[in-house]
């Protein structure tokens, strides 16, 4: 069985698939800039084919059995250009990652400890309640609004419960999840949810549905004091009305950690956004990081390799999207 | 019956509890300034004394029911100053603060909020896993060692276990508590369980026997990437061994809340240590805020009115420390 790592995958997946399969798959690389017919020639015979992207311009695959996304999201993904007979699974094992940033920029917007060190540092006692300094703020009792319900919303949902916050969820299909929510809804309900979160979490996929859902309307819909995180998608929220809707004090501030442009190999200095909401004091900013974490990379290998086994034994494949 | 408020307490409690009781109590205050003779004439009568400490200059208080510490350390309290026949209680309350703000600091050690933001508003996308950057920890699979369980260890353990971390634990009396712990053990075997934590709490009360516990030997058997919190009070650590032990990389980190030395109205820019272990970079300092909440502050003043309304009604009180 042939396997072929795509891009920078290569690196880290040859290494940990090689010594989980020895001889028994042969593992070959290869590059978006590689020519036409290497590319041809490497993909051609491919029975596994992981790869973030796949578009029409990917050579002929007679045998792919497999295209095995090293991601969750699969917007980079033209399913009509994938040969018909072949599987298309993805794998998730952000979640963790992804809900202790999202916790993290909870606990940063109550606790402030970053800039309650950097006060201290110079000396300054103003903040001890010994000298008369006002009381912060607490997660308790605060409500989180999870905007999609699947691994991610689910993990931070876990996590909410035992910081006994209030505890909301959009989803496509309104059914009962774990962990149970206060009240669930779909995403035609947005309206109706976002006046009672103190935080809205965007976490569903990014589809036609989905898309600019979060306009300047939903932002007038919230609390004043509601801070907004994205660690799903970038145009899920419209950048115009995100930029808006801060600068006019609609809501307190923002967490965004995916974006409207990325930076490749020939341009590293891209700016994030069209309109600089990038630049807005009221606006934590990170480069697309919230799940990058020691343990997603290794469990995500470990979850690619279980594929490539099932494969090998015959076994039904996991996390099907087509 | 006659309730007296001591020092800058009176601002906030005399306001609360007048409204919760009306005429059904007699509110009055007094401080630490005033002469000996308006003391003794305010106190004299008194049947609850709330304040946070007390000592033999304190005027003979012959009615005295019940002093109310409006705080959980008793550490100020000369207990046998306190008349024979009064009851001594204090409040906690502040654990669901305190729990936030070790989480605070644990996720911040992890993800790194505020410095990937101040990065990333340079335009800098070096942290970009799309241009190769390394992957960060995560607090899943990282152990946990409270030094004290009781309602601090056990607020941190209940989030603790929703983010499937491990933890460890070691108290006064060994016994099963909840959240149940991984292993539990009694503070002489402080050594044993040292080197498998990734972060140590202190969150214990300071008493004869937890003062400059984690001294020099304590710090030698940490992980080298061991990161310590101190939420408890300052001499649980003693402060040189701490300064050492950060200097000579014996532990990774350290966040610490509680001071060896605290400002009053006299002197606002008191180091907060002898050694200047608050200046060191690889350690967080904050001024004593971790357990300093909205929510600490409104739940400790309807415990303290609980234990007026206990009295009033010739119920037995709360929390009694004596």
């Amino acid at each position: 069985m042939k396997v072929v790592l795509f891009g920078a995958l290569g690196r880290l997946g040859r290494e940990v698939l090689s010594a989980r399969f020895g001889n028994r798959v042969a593992i070959e690389t290869c590059s978006p800039n590689d020519d036409a017919d290497v590319l041809a020639t490497t993909l051609g015979d491919a029975d596994v084919f992981i790869s973030s992207s796949f578009n029409q311009s990917m050579p002929d695959m007679q045998k792919l059995q497999l295209l095995q996304l090293p991601m969750s999201g699969y917007d980079d993904i033209d399913f009509d250009a994938v040969p018909t007979g072949t599987a298309i699974c993805n794998v998730y094992e952000h979640e963790t990652g992804i809900a202790e940033y999202v916790f993290a920029a909870m606990l940063n917007d109550v606790v402030h400890l970053s800039a309650s060190n950097d006060l201290f540092k110079t000396g300054d006692w103003r903040e001890s309640p010994r000298l008369g300094a006002a009381t912060r703020g607490e997660l308790m009792g605060k409500t989180i609004l999870c905007v999609g319900y699947g691994n991610i919303g689910q993990a931070v949902g876990r996590r909410a419960r035992a910081f006994e916050m209030g505890l909301l969820a959009l989803t496509r299909n309104p059914r009962e999840l774990t962990p149970k929510v206060d009240r669930m809804g779909g995403y035609e309900e947005l309206a109706d949810f976002l006046p009672a979160a103190d935080y809205v979490l965007i976490c569903c996929p990014l589809t036609e549905d989905t898309r600019s859902m979060i306009a300047r309307s939903a932002f007038k819909a919230m609390k004043s004091d509601a801070v907004i995180i994205n660690v799903a998608r970038g145009p899920i929220i419209d950048q115009q009305a995100l930029h808006d809707a801060l600068s006019e004090n609609d809501i307190r501030g923002a967490v965004i950690d995916t974006w409207y442009n990325y930076p490749d190999g020939q341009n590293r200095s891209v700016e994030p956004a069209d309109v600089p909401v990038h630049k807005l004091d009221q606006v934590l900013v990170t480069p697309h990081v919230s799940g990058w974490t020691d343990g997603q990379q290794r469990r995500r290998w470990e979850r690619m390799g279980d594929n490539i086994e099932n494969l090998l034994a015959g076994r039904p494949l996991d996390n099907i999207l087509r």
